[in-house]
């Protein structure tokens, strides 16, 4: 009845300011991508989150993100390609280091927020942040936004690559996600969430906004977490992909 | 006749803000102490040092600090151990990755500034800087101020140490640093500084402040890298040292 | 039958990383305490947040912190006066020309995290914030921990100043806050918060951790912004204490 | 015989990371470029260029940039327009106040590196710049690239505006700078630049990369602060217009 990965953002909290419950969410992934610093989070607070994933045995991805704490990654930069393959060996460097040191290991990189939206379509970017997962680590498999520049791009460079779909978001005719400003583009209903994923995780397939069915190719499904009802939304898919027999497992292997 | 290593801190300049001549020092010294981005430098430029040091067959060492880039790692922190852990496990990491992406690797750890000085006398955070570099690398050498508590530590953690003394410093009777608070306590001429050093380096002594000899264990003398002259002092010592046959070499392994 | 202000801590949000809800908070509390950028938030959501306060009515205060925003201005550091002053004045001026952009003034300072809690006891650093305060404007109120040292150090200044309790805190039966290590210390009941505060407003008076009545001086009360339930908390106590007759009104002049 | 300012960019020191000589600089220029903290410099260090710039009547202007201090504001970003103008509005009011506490005023803005260079041309960004000024202060003069966008914006505004000429730096033929990234686009010879320079100032013409003349027009002169050689490229430009009987004076009030 197929199988799929569930993951989610995790590791961006710091002392009183509590963006998502990690704990909660560890229980109901396979993955979890883990930020690596630049976009949010601290060394101590992410390094809690991995040893968290280890204990819970959760496979571990490093997050990275453009230089921007202040605005969360979301701001897009035009950083050279130097700069950003130094920027990303640095955050990549920093993530392994610390799952070493809790007993875990770093088995993929999945970037974050406007980076993440940017090597999906900018060929020049994408190849500083393959260059960079290629110096430190090449078992490492880039996972990104199914149909993203950035998946030819590493697979042309040898890497292993995983495709990605988002849960709580809705997609055009062509297999691409609305984008945020459009409205209807952010889903909240966990239940329907849920019932879109099991068709994906089964056929393949989502309703597009305009009700179109389309291919779209997903080894892992991101349940957000940092939208409020994110844990109702991973724990509503959780259940009925299991009830339904789907099997939930990590796109790539286990980190401890 | 002697062996000795010079050392000197590196990788700490960002576009336009010009701290010290990475270059011209890698042609004086025989281990560079790569800055970690906590404290100063950035990812693209450490790794340009990293490549540099590389070329010239320099052993590269860690050079993590507190978080204050502002302050360039100058002000003390009680930082509590989890949270200091995870900060230095996180630079060593960084430094790691961008070190073997230009074909280096990382042979030794030289806290910087605050940090530097506190671990010379604080024996809790001495533990969390010793307990980071174990977890992250045990083969890593632990290199601080001669006579502080940080050896004894690493030392019964298991870690190599080695020791170093500082060119440009004026010396207590009792073998530790003037405080730069007071007068005469950093040495501008250099070849005053050369004298001192080749001593250092023949006889394990320095001459103290009030003119007493003191006794000092080097392995490394650190020749500064961000004071007016610096490449000066490092030329004066490396010329004089070479000359009266005392050969200069790292004290650690090599990095490429 | 008594007259108090509710404040609580504003504008320490991020895109994507929602501490607190400030809308909601703004329509119960009287002073809003507006971060300046150093702990938490970002220009734009803190001028978002002064708007709103501006379009409410509710008293803006600025809430200067340490430079430690991975830490959400937690970690105490012993910073030099000079550095401490420039860190106050540059924090004040930037919070001000923000809120003169929106149409509002700021009217009083009520410092955050660690530097709120030295500040209570550390002359020195009292001394730091309160010429910072005067240099830039010294009509602005000091709002700071009732019996700390730098009330004492603002009025001897010719400041005003004003003492606040904390809604969530226990106290000791001296009438200090019992750490937040110790059992107890944080009270999560919003009825039993409610009535505390009724009492206190009514009566000057809280109830000890032991059982005795100890008398705190308030001109305000802090609603915390950033724990779970503190709307629920803001609500209760603003609902009780105006159906007991209690005027809730800002400690200070409005501004806008 | 004609009249001219001189300005430069200042402020940007941290602690042993020295980019400029501040003092000796203040004594050649007549106006002050002031950095505000988000591409460089700290609260303390920019309050001591403020005090002396005040002790030496040098007229003081703000000179905020993109939040980028790791890159030193070299990174063009695209910011959204409500971003742009709070972060500008904030950088103004914190140097606003800083110069206040030591006895001064902020007369002019400048805005630093990418940012100016990208508000030369990006009129949607200009305007952001111009509303935070005018917001802030609408009698703060705009400084700015001589024919570029943010002038006109500023001008329709109600602002008063100045135009700058760059000392170290080569023209095309309709009198724009050479890109950095040319051959023969930085002069280093401090007398041919005094020359050119006194020309600009008596006839309003450099002589462009081609040999052809060029009008351009020029409020001031930015005698750059942090390449080699600035101090004597400064020197040697006041010296020379001092000798041709040009009067060197601030285009904009005095600060103190």
């Amino acid at each position: 009845m197929g199988r799929i990965d569930l993951n989610s953002d995790l590791g961006e909290n710091v002392p009183d300011r509590i963006v998502g419950d990690d704990e909660a969410m560890l229980d109901l992934v396979t993955s979890a991508n883990v930020s690596c610093g630049f976009h949010a989070g601290s060394p101590e607070g992410i390094r809690a989150t991995l040893a968290a994933a280890v204990a819970k045995g959760v496979t571990i991805g490093a997050h990275p993100g453009y230089r921007d704490y202040e605005g969360f990654g979301r701001l897009a930069m035009d950083v050279d390609s130097a700069t950003l393959q130094a920027q990303v060996e640095y955050q990549l460097g920093a993530l392994i280091a610390m799952a070493m040191a809790v007993g875990g290991r770093v088995v993929y990189v999945k970037p974050h927020g406007a980076l993440y939206n940017t090597i999906a379509r900018d060929e020049r970017q994408a190849r500083a942040v393959v260059a960079a997962v290629r110096a430190v680590d090449p078992s490492l498999v880039l996972l990104g936004l199914a149909g993203g520049v950035v998946l030819d791009v590493a697979e042309a460079a040898g890497l292993a690559t995983a495709a990605e779909a988002f849960a709580d978001r809705a997609y055009t005719p062509t297999g691409e996600l609305v984008s945020r400003t459009q409205p209807g583009s952010v889903l909240h209903d966990a239940d329907l969430v849920a019932r879109r994923m099991l068709r994906l995780a089964t056929e393949g397939v989502v309703e597009a906004i305009d009700g179109a069915t389309v291919a779209v190719r997903a080894d892992s499904i991101c349940v957000h977490g940092d939208s409020d009802g994110a844990i109702a939304m991973a724990a509503a898919t959780r259940t009925l992909l299991s009830a339904e027999g789907v099997e939930i497992a990590p796109f790539a292997g286990v980190s401890a």
